[in-house]
């Protein structure tokens, strides 16, 4: 269908839209390397009238269409397969920064940690702070609920969130919500915040910002092993305390980040290291800084480090905000896994998953928010080996199976997408999972908008619309 | 019907079944005293097959059903003109106390000051706290999206809620989120907490529990007006500050607190007091009240006093949580608004609904959580006088244009209701209401489950679809 392109074309500009294959080929995927899809086009508009005309445009020519942000999103939720993205690069400015109310008024495109960066000046930040948060965007964040290191203290993506205005998959638009964070009717914000793009396109979102804390500091506890760090978690949180982030970066972690362009001198003979994050009111934590070196200590710390300045702070960061930068370094694929245990099961779990990769002789590393109970098992590997792919993908299988007897979900803060659609049915039974079709059938019926993600597509077939399939296979261009 | 009835006794047994006139007295109204209706049969479910069931029957007579707590709400949710009320008040049994990963599994009918002092011996406790605390349920709590005092540190209802079980307008049951407080998939919880029940019935809640702080201190601000008393509200924020709560009480609200069972000695020449509550470490709160003593005294505070122990810190809240009880001594009607502004405008805002009040010659009284920007402008009246009660009517219409007009929205926690549903177009457009709409029509598509709430009747009319009408008037019995 040429003239869908040329319509494309006529919206957003010839620069604006890709669909030679060279160009393409950036969008085959996102941080997920294990699947792939071919897009027939990609979109990058510069206002909501071009986002709803593109959308009203695809609705038109029978294709469906993906919204994509940076395409750092770890579970394929940004693959189009024969669809059309609807790239929201462009869509970047920062139209209001409220320092007395304390939100800002974005676009989608806007980078994540770029919104920090201008809020500074008036003591303010966005909280939420995925690894990714150099490049990724608020609206890809709001797709997949993103999370962070900093989640522990200051809650998900969809805790900022107070307002959006989005194009439905109808070419409509809504604003939901208020920027006083207080709305009647259905809480359809919340709704929306997670839902992997499959409710709308975000094109533009009010979010709270929060006070700079007046002092943060951090210690880096090296522990003999990963369990014992666990354990020193636990006690941690069991003692009162909330800190801004509690992070294991385990031995294997430590080795990649050593040897690649983050090093930050972690110790390389510890078996983990924790880094322990405290914000707020600096005479309260001269107290609390000392609390937190005594229980880890008597865990079973064999040393522990307080950064002496921002400098060193930044250090620790680099590491673990790195790790998976780092990782490349021990194979071509990284498969980066994603599931949630209750805090009290870390140590099991965290020793059954090592003993799983030791099982199917894979190289599994840990990095992850260990004070969320928030897992990321890491696995190194060469996907043009059949052999090896079957291993990760058997081994990924076990561990979400094991996270969910132990009382926790197959995703933290990865979203489903394509890449665990099929294990819902571990946390949901049909009833669960037909409520929620219910939710997507009624903004997004026939499916168009970003097919193929979340729900289980085998075993639990529950796709309650039957014009909801096909729609992305339709051939164009 | 008479063999609705009788199915409805064999489900629930005779004493769980009330239709006698006497008994729907009781259930003729709730906390809104503008709006009653007259419901056909009361039934008391004691388990979730029991709601099951007595859905399934309603629905096979084509009869509406409302669920109902305490029925303290303030928006006439729980009202059922000529339906069936299903009361939960018999489903209060606590599940679960997880001391460990800390939330409480408990059934709808269970009383929210009930779980905090169940929880407290493991120095724990349930944060939302409605003035109703002492009789309202949880179940409640959730359709309504409940706030109280605290609210400005730890949030609504919807911030504490982890996981749902519920039976859905027609009759399946789902079980949404996790007591992780991860869960993969559509947020379907959040779209359930705040819905007023009109998306199905809660028979089972996963809650936070928060630790309870080392230390609390309370201070009463006294202010010369309630003005004066907003801008000192405004200034504690803007140092940075963020106490549990902030709350004010205006002159005429102290008057009748002093004359009342709840006197608590607050100081009757006052134009407003402040009741600034702050918690956590003891090592900050000396410094922090030492803070807001300042603030205050600068801001034209006339006298800061600190409760000097529990029962001086309890005295205090007395006054405010007895409040709206001690305005019975007013007038024999209350209606108590409900409205948020942007807090930077509260000063301004608080100013004019005093003289909207004065022009309408009404006894209008303030008492309110100034910490969020949600006003509770309180307005005494005899309802059987309807010359007074259209002034009532038509001051309240203008207090909720002026707060739109601040950039606010016209309800904080006690809902829309039958009360504010044809307000609704003041803050939504259409579009936006025909979204809101799309979700409830997926789930509950006639109508049958608390018709009437929520969406506007008049003016906006975007009942989209045309069977979800007449159902409520069907008679019975």
């Amino acid at each position: 269908m040429p003239d869908l392109l040329a319509t494309l074309r006529a919206i957003v500009g010839d620069a604006g839209c890709l669909s030679r294959p060279e160009e393409l080929l950036v969008y085959e995927c996102d941080g997920l390397t294990l699947h792939s899809g071919w897009p027939a086009a990609v979109v990058l508009p510069r206002s909501r009238s071009e986002v709803q005309r593109v959308v009203r445009t695809c609705r038109e020519h029978g294709v469906a269409f993906v919204p994509r942000g940076a395409g750092t999103g770890l579970s394929g939720g940004a693959l189009a397969d024969a669809g059309v993205v609807i790239e929201c690069s462009r869509m970047n400015r920062i139209h209001e920064v409220n320092t007395v109310d304390r939100y800002a008024v974005v676009e989608p495109g806007v980078v994540n940690a770029d919104l920090s960066a201008v809020t500074a000046a008036a003591g303010l930040f966005y909280a939420p702070d995925p690894s990714s948060q150099q490049v990724c965007t608020i609206g890809g964040n709001i797709a997949e609920n993103s999370g962070g290191p900093h989640t522990l203290k200051y809650g998900t993506t969809t805790n900022h969130v107070l307002a959006l205005e989005l194009v439905l998959p109808d070419g409509s638009v809504v604003e939901l919500g208020s920027p006083t964070g207080w709305a009647p009717g259905y809480d359809l914000v919340g709704a929306f915040v997670g839902s992997e793009g499959t409710l709308g396109i975000v094109t533009c979102a009010t979010v709270k910002l929060e006070a700079i804390p007046e002092r943060i500091e951090t210690l880096l506890a090296v522990f003999p092993d990963v369990v014992t760090a666990c354990r020193g978690v636990g006690e941690i949180i069991q003692a009162g305390l909330v800190p801004a982030a509690l992070e294991i970066i385990d031995r294997r972690t430590i080795a990649a980040v050593e040897a690649s362009v983050y090093r930050a001198g972690l110790p390389q003979d510890a078996g983990a290291v924790l880094i322990i994050e405290l914000d707020g009111s600096a005479v309260v934590l001269a107290d609390q800084v000392a609390r937190v070196r005594e229980i880890t200590t008597r865990e079973g710390a064999t040393r522990v480090e307080v950064a002496r300045d921002d400098a060193e702070r930044q250090r620790f960061w680099r590491a673990r905000k790195g790790a998976f930068g780092a990782m490349g370094r021990l194979a071509p694929d990284l498969y980066v896994h994603d599931a949630v245990v209750p805090r009290v099961k870390l140590p099991e779990v965290i020793e059954k998953i090592c003993a799983i990769g030791d099982r199917y002789e894979l190289t599994l590393s840990n990095v992850f928010h260990a004070g969320d109970g928030n897992l990321h098992p890491n696995i190194s590997f060469d996907r043009r080996n059949p052999e090896e792919l079957a291993r990760v993908v058997a081994a990924g299988r076990e561990i979400l199976e094991l996270c969910v007897e132990a009382g926790g979900v197959i995703t933290g803060e990865h979203g489903i997408g394509s890449e665990k659609r099929d294990f819902m049915g571990l946390v949901f039974d049909e009833a669960d999972l037909a409520a929620m079709l219910r939710l997507r059938d009624c903004f997004n019926p026939d499916g168009v908008c970003n097919p193929g993600k979340i729900f289980p597509t085998t075993r639990f077939c529950v796709e309650s619309n039957p014009k909801a399939r096909g729609y992305a296979r339709v051939p164009i261009g």
